[in-house]
């Protein structure tokens, strides 16, 4: 199998169809034969394709979810997985980022995943190693591991992206993951929109090919996805809306909504879940509710990408 | 081998004689196989026995001993593991327990060891998830893996458990272990007598099917096991003793103490020991102190246990 | 392979000539192997050399460096890692350092990688246990493996140590690097000499066999190595030079110093970094820097150590 992947991954938005189209397909054939090497009790096939490669993991903002997704991934294609959980603040001993990933892959590091707050750091430590970076996050910026997981969860389970009527909801303005989404959603065919309230809008919207609502009432009958936002307290330093309880009440997933979607549709959400605020408590384990698919779907997707970073070859063979 | 060891391990209450006896005969065998192949600097028989499994460590309390021998037992068996120490206080971005616990699963997790303050925590994960779980520490409630090893140190040492005379000497009131021990020797048939200023025993105590006594002195010569808790401090929030140097010269096991043990008994604590208070700072060091081997013993007892709620079928052969 | 090596490695005060030759033959076969098979993008031959042993870190003070590269160093000889980072100050449970190290050699650990702002704990340590014990730097008495991987570079690059003629220059007073640096070149026959200001430069120096010099522009054109240490700023208690910019103005390695080096010479440093104080933003990135391979080669140094240290044979065969 030859690859042109990328050396890096920094965004969704500089990627070609046809390399999403390689990474989900390498994907869906490393979920299926996990999950029979599972059922089977044995060590996948996979797991001595990356021997004695270094994965780092550098985490500039606490994670568990991403960081362990990408640990799994890596230990289930016989990497090894350094993990580094930083205060961006407080730069360890005055070391400047730089110095801190050169460091890394003097050391050996093949993969250098980075979670920073800052948008853009991901693609300043590309430009200070040879090793593989991977952005796992980098303040509103991208999280494209996170769309492309999402990406193989809709064409997995709704046979097709081309022309899938995709709505996401909430406080867009501050979503990494609301970008990403909708550059992969738009490049692969896909038809978005997006809803929220006008504040939490980014302005620009429109350029990125996506349509605009306001009312998620009107929306919800002709959707496929239906995939809702987390409402991030953390990030949010201006209040742009009046309350909790008014947020949910104008865009919250309730069951009624729920029952407004087409019987096929989906319902998606990155976690970790506000239950009761973006998504009604129960709505969550609903059939139509993919959630902890996404999550295990993020596993072959991230095992893929670190094989076709390192440049992996013939892992369609036997 | 045929097992019909329980899906989960949440309290020895619940478990049956027969289920202790096949865990502690698998422990045997394990200890005795690790034994030998690190003496032969080789990797132990075992080591492939739960390859691409995945056991998690979810801690709501710091600790590093119950931790790292999880650790090292789901290593020695060949499985990974994924550890994170958590602060039950503040639940990361608001997501509920229940919610981290099926992304776990959702990532592969295959068994789950959760400590946790709260008494019945783990079993609220348990009804959770479809993985295994392991107490390992809920509350004043129980910790059943430090019993069982416990009750398999004892069994080694001594030939058996049936008949058996053991005082267990301390802050019985607020020990999970003191709870899940009594209960695991009362099963095996063993004497149990516990032993306490009354402040400090929990007034259920006579319906656990043990003894109770207030003098230890009188105790002392008549056992085979003297089993000595560990003075909590960060547990205790009322004063329940006046002091501790009061403590020590009621309850504390002093060299003169040890000398009043038939030759042949046992001395043992579920760590870390406070050197001064419950336990002079020499006895941990004598002869017929089995702390250390408590510990090393831990590793064989953990090993069977994550083998047995895998399901492992055919430990005994090959 | 017949070895003699010690069995701790806690100064380089103490080491043989001949067992510092050993491990740095070593380190060089080590390295060689470790390249090609990352090239070949296999499983080094080394990998199953130390399968099932265990590595525990025990670091007091923070670091990911070091931490790091000897976890490398472990997983490439197939060794598992357990880490901990603990605060000196609050000793967990108030259990001591004593117990905490026979608990971790209970549960299996072979080696015990420990650093502690108390000079002579990793000796206290060893006289605890039966494990091997490295000291990863010990307050300000030595940091052995940091001096070894620097005499590893500097043989690999100028072919030899005897006569080299080797300046260390900065805060050598409050610096284990500079002390088993300064032992370990003395002991293979390098000419050495300390440059610093006069407050930072211990008074017991000339019995390290070294010489002392307050004027750094003087010597540079003599040098062989240029050995810059890192301002430690969180050591220093009291002022002992007047600023910063003072500091750097008197001692700093500037462009201008380099340029008054000779052609051949090399430039390390052991990291981290403060670029702009004892070393200008560019220096490190010149030709006759090593800083980074200096890093590199820790790994294969760190491999010896870890693999003479548990009495490795034949691994000069096969």
């Amino acid at each position: 199998m030859a690859s042109d992947f990328p050396r890096h991954l920094l965004d969704v938005e500089s990627l070609r169809r046809d390399q999403i189209d390689e990474l989900l397909g390498l994907s869906a054939r490393f979920k299926r034969e996990r999950a029979s090497a599972r059922a089977g009790k044995g060590r996948a096939p996979r797991h001595e394709l990356l021997p004695g490669r270094i994965v780092v993991t550098l985490f500039f903002e606490a994670s568990t979810r991403t960081r362990s997704s990408f640990e799994v991934a890596a230990h289930a294609l016989g990497a090894d997985v350094l993990s580094f959980q930083k205060d961006a603040s407080s730069v360890t001993k005055g070391e400047s980022l730089q110095d801190t990933v050169r460091n890394l892959e003097a050391i050996g590091a093949d993969v250098l995943v980075v979670r920073h707050p800052a948008a853009g750091a991901p693609r300043a430590v590309a430009r200070a190693v040879r090793a593989s970076v991977v952005n796992a996050g980098d303040g509103t910026h991208e999280h494209p591991t996170q769309a492309l997981l999402d990406l193989y969860t809709m064409r997995e389970r709704l046979g097709r992206l081309e022309g899938l009527r995709v709505a996401i909801v909430g406080d867009v303005l501050h979503s990494r993951v609301a970008r990403s989404l909708s550059f992969g959603l738009v490049k692969m065919g896909a038809d978005v929109t997006l809803i929220g309230p006008p504040t939490l809008i980014p302005p620009d919207a429109p350029a990125w090919g996506v349509q605009v609502s306001y009312d998620i009432d009107s929306i919800l009958p002709k959707l496929d996805v239906c995939y809702v936002l987390r409402v991030q307290r953390e990030r949010q330093r201006l209040e742009y809306f009046p309350s909790v309880r008014e947020y949910s009440r104008l865009f919250g997933l309730t069951r009624e909504r729920v029952e407004a979607l087409p019987a096929s549709a989906i319902v998606m959400h990155p976690g970790p879940m506000n239950r009761g605020v973006e998504i009604d408590s129960d709505v969550a384990d609903l059939p139509g509710s993919v959630i902890e698919e996404q999550v295990t779907n993020g596993i072959a997707v991230r095992m893929s990408l670190l094989y076709l970073l390192l440049g992996g070859a013939g892992a369609g063979d036997g």
